[in-house]
């Protein structure tokens, strides 16, 4: 485990991993009949690495049938690599308590499984990645992958997926790319086998070893990712206005402007102002990015941008955009974010809006635990993006129910407050020391400017109550936070269950 | 050197290379101005292997500018690892005379260069690969790519390649795809810088370390590969009538049929009379493949396929096709041919048309040398479709203005004929014996089936005059023609100069 300290520049070179393949043989029938034909075809044994994605969000149904095969062929100590794990995932608690899954990594985790994690209810310290450093360690052959299942809304039966079709089409399978080039074996897992080619392909045929047809993967209903429609509360909008109001003073909304604003009230309030700006300036972006909205897709239809991006998709508009229009481009997790590629996506990024939990006075970001500590999400694209973009601008209220947000040092660093430009409140907004000219330019324009510790001080002011307990820095380590690099930025330990 | 000894089923498992990347930095610039830049960044030093793609054919002017750079920088011992050779690389042969070019491989070779090498002027012997055979090596590491220099009819400065647009749009650039996964350095050239982001991306800029702007890649009226139109004449219209009637009679042309017909006037005719059949029929098919040419596009466009699978474009109209139409996929030399990958698309082929410059009494085919030994092409695709299709035509006269076409033993063996099916001729059809069932069929449906020995007597008696002189079994060995799977197939022998 190497220490993080400090943002550094890539490697002048890396390797990535020698792969195996099972190769196809001509007239050959990859259409299984169960999940468990799987297992036995991929010779699926204890502690094994299986793979999964998150594109059906809160509605993924293959992971749980997956393990629930597992569990009931005896099997023990496997190690989960998911891309994100949500509520609904919570039978993986139970995996977890019953030795079935031991290890787990992902870039994100909320719900019944990240509470047990905190718990200790794992019996290994969690891997919380980066969606770039989760493409970044497969390659590199630090997470090694035996089998990728790939939850699939429309597959045919020689192996080509595509999440653009089908009853629950979720859009592009971006993160899925990565698993389906690096795994021993690929396992495809769809409820919609559709006659051969599906079109367009996201994952090809050349990568997948077997398809298995079930009843459901999911519920399309649940990929919807928070809001999808602006913020309508005085605080929001005020937050959106300053964060439009300094992407226009950034210097950046000129032709070419590049923007991810991710999901929820705010990031969509703030894209609004931005696309309004757009059209005053007549402007035309180069891309959009990241997890697509169907807001972002207004921006595409309507010419503000010439392309998207596109990792997954956040809400239904996005998918069907993904499916209809080719300027909507997929991507991969590597191809999005990852920090040892030749160049990635999120390098290119002009504006980038990102959330906190709780944001401190060196500008570190925790997005991975609460006030009270516990594991509550996690990095997802946030270090990526933060890292990549030449604005990262953070949108948050200073207090939310449980308490400060702004603080004197976050309960977990997620993304290193020098990659943070600025953080942008109801009540002013605070830019990192090393963006002077950038705070400058604010004042300049009239922006309510105030320091970092200005802000904690309204932060705490208007807080009352018990805060929440944190956990003891003695307590057992339940959580090895990586930044893209693999690098171990922070740990997370054990709460009171 | 392991010899070829029948068509094997692939092994249980393959290893593919390791790679190496140099990652690229936030902020870092990939555009040079030169590409003698370009040799200085990636540190070419002679001994270096150098890829090159055939997307713009007869027109490509990118081998013939970086070869002209590596000359006067003086180096020597070069590999080049080009996908095919044309008559526009002339150069190169001057490039091996002065020992600047040493080791080439190839899927294809005509004109000077594979005049040249029957000559005995490159110092070592050319490898004649299949293009799945060349993934394959690529993959498996046996052929390791120092630099690819792909040509891009646009590109961004990030690094995204394409060939949908551009003065000299070529469609898809389906082979360049396996250099840019697998070499070390992956250098753009192309004549049109675009704004960021192409699209549609083809090869996407994690994959790219620099860009070089050129005033020309080549000529794209150089891509036309052949006749783009029907043939006319009687002999050319009986064998495309045979061939058709043949699908028809095979049992393959039901819902689903999937098609392969390359270039070539009697192909483009065979394909009209399929097109006829499958309106007569209402049948619609899965997929046509291959070099796409503008009567393919016309069958997507009619509804008789539900897909096109593109490694690369015969003419404008496909170009034009890919760039609009969704259904027009792109794929990799590996996706379409690689045997040792998960699954091919040629491998789902029903029927496939082939050409021969020689065809024997085994129904082994050459399309490597004309009968007085030169190398005048090579299988590109014709091995690994012949392996996979289910119906594997060779349309072909049974005579030329060289001699005879159906002769008693090949000059060289490109294509084992256990995976022929069939040969078409326009006094006859052959049915290759393993094929019983098919011959009953055919003969059923009453179509005049003589037997191979006859069709080498037919031919015989037609050709009059001196046959051509092969070069002698004792002459040097020029080239080493691999089979898919890299075992030897055949030999290559020196011609006099």
């Amino acid at each position: 485990m190497r220490p993080f300290a400090g943002v550094e520049p890539p490697p002048a070179m890396v390797t990535r991993a020698s792969t195996r393949i099972c190769p196809g043989r001509v007239g050959g029938d990859k259409l299984l009949k169960s999940i468990e034909d799987a297992f036995s075809a991929c010779r699926i044994r204890s502690g094994a690495t299986l793979s999964f994605h998150h594109h059906l969000r809160n509605g993924d149904q293959v992971l749980n049938q997956v393990l629930a095969v597992a569990a009931a062929r005896g099997l023990r100590d496997l190690r989960i690599a998911a891309s994100s794990l949500f509520p609904v995932h919570a039978t993986l608690a139970d995996h977890m308590r019953s030795g079935v899954v031991t290890r787990i990594s992902t870039a994100y985790a909320s719900g019944p499984v990240a509470e047990a994690i905190s718990r200790g209810e794992l019996s290994t310290p969690v891997v919380m990645q980066t969606h770039g450093g989760r493409a970044r360690a497969i390659e590199a052959g630090e997470l090694h992958i035996d089998v990728a299942f790939i939850g699939a809304p429309a597959a045919d039966r020689c192996g080509n997926l595509t999440g653009a079709t089908g009853r629950a089409a979720c859009g592009p399978l971006g993160y899925a790319m990565v698993d389906a080039q690096y795994a021993d074996r690929v396992v495809g897992v769809t409820d919609h086998l559709a006659p051969y080619p599906v079109s367009p392909i996201d994952i090809s045929q050349d990568q997948v070893d077997f398809i298995v047809k079930v009843d459901s993967i999911g519920d399309p209903a649940g990929i919807l990712s928070g809001s999808t429609r602006p913020t309508t509360d005085r605080a929001g909008l005020q937050i959106a206005a300053n964060a439009a109001e300094i992407i226009a003073q950034s210097g950046l909304l000129v032709e070419g402007f590049s923007f991810q604003a991710g999901a929820g009230g705010v990031s969509i309030a703030t894209s609004m102002y931005v696309q309004q700006l757009m059209r005053d300036r007549a402007v035309q972006g180069s891309f959009g990015s990241g997890g697509i909205t169907g807001n972002m897709v207004d921006m595409l239809t309507a010419g503000h941008f010439r392309s998207l991006f596109d990792v997954q998709c956040f809400d239904l508009k996005a998918v069907q955009s993904y499916r209809d229009d080719k300027r909507h481009q997929r991507m991969s997790a590597s191809m999005y974010a990852n920090p040892h590629n030749r160049g990635a996506v999120a390098h290119q990024l002009d504006a980038m809006l990102l959330g906190a939990a709780e944001l401190d006075l060196d500008f570190n970001v925790n997005v991975t635990t609460g006030s009270n500590g516990v594991i509550l999400g996690g990095s997802g694209g946030h270090a990526d993006t933060a890292a990549g973009a030449k604005l990262a601008l953070v949108t948050t209220r200073i207090a939310s129910a449980a308490g400060p947000k702004i603080v004197e040092r976050v309960g977990c660093v997620t993304t290193p407050g020098e990659t943070i430009d600025a953080v942008v409140t109801e009540v002013g907004v605070a830019v990192h020391p090393r963006r002077s000219e950038l705070r400058d330019r604010l004042l300049t324009a009239g922006i309510d400017v105030v320091t970092i510790g200005q802000l904690l001080d309204r932060a705490t002011a208007i807080t009352r109550g018990a805060p929440a307990t944190p956990p003891k820095a003695s307590s057992r380590i339940v959580g090895v936070v990586e930044y893209r690099d693999g690098r171990v930025i922070d740990l997370i330990r054990q709460v009171a269950s």
